[in-house]
């Protein structure tokens, strides 16, 4: 219901499921489970670089939409990520965000959370700064902390 | 881990769950679970009036404590809280908050969900307008369309 995908889309977060060498951020995997999947957001606040994108493997638009087991599967897999984060980051808290439809901020039309590192006098929440694409380099090295602390 | 919590904190939560009367904010629930509660938050933004708290029933700090059974029922309950909320306040979009520790803009040391209604060209991000006092008789009247889609 009260759903946006427009007809034949391509979805970029299908892509990173099923085929995560396609869609070029097989470096930026931080864990997979048989129901979710988290990555490094390709967008980030330059005070709280390395967030990450946690989402079902199978697709739904929305939380209105998203059956209970994919939902459990993907709130497991966000305190697991919000807690490896708080370990490998040594940051000062987590803020989890998750966005539906256009006018609650959702621009890709496969529900994800976003898992954020938060520090002390960060300038995440205001009018500015705005997020900024996040180099494929300093991506992979945010995944490879994520990733070491899972073990 | 990670806990703020101060020694002998009265959680204004924990209240709400054992003793909603006493709370005074009985008219102002929204549902209940065996093992979550919604209730109308007290403070919310000018433009998005009527956001929903949802929380575990047991007290837990954060995230991070959260045991699965929990926070499953956290979850069922806000989606169902989001799918109501679109419906009865034929609001646009939903977003979803969830903060932990101070840096991550936590202040009640009782776990929490903020489940946002949320309308095209809304002010909800950025630096202005900042939450409000919600008076208690519009908290009343927004859990009263919540708990008729609920029926």
């Amino acid at each position: 219901m009260f759903n946006h995908e427009p007809a034949g889309y391509t979805c970029p977060l299908c892509v990173v499921v099923t085929d995560q060498r396609a869609a070029g951020v097989w470096s930026e995997l931080v864990r997979r489970t048989d129901h979710a999947t988290a990555i490094i957001c390709p967008r980030w606040w330059p005070g709280n670089a390395g967030h990450v994108l946690v989402l079902p493997n199978r697709h739904y638009e929305n939380v209105y939409d998203l059956p209970a087991e994919d939902a459990h599967a993907v709130f497991d897999l966000t305190r697991d990520t919000a807690i490896a984060m708080r370990h490998a980051y040594r940051c000062h808290g987590v803020t989890i965000h998750q966005h539906n439809e256009p006018a609650g901020d959702q621009s890709v039309w496969h529900l994800h959370v976003h898992v954020v590192p938060r520090y002390v006098g960060d300038t995440f929440y205001g009018d500015r700064p705005r997020p900024v694409p996040a180099p494929a380099a300093r991506r992979r090295e945010y995944a490879r902390r994520l990733r070491a602390h899972f073990g």
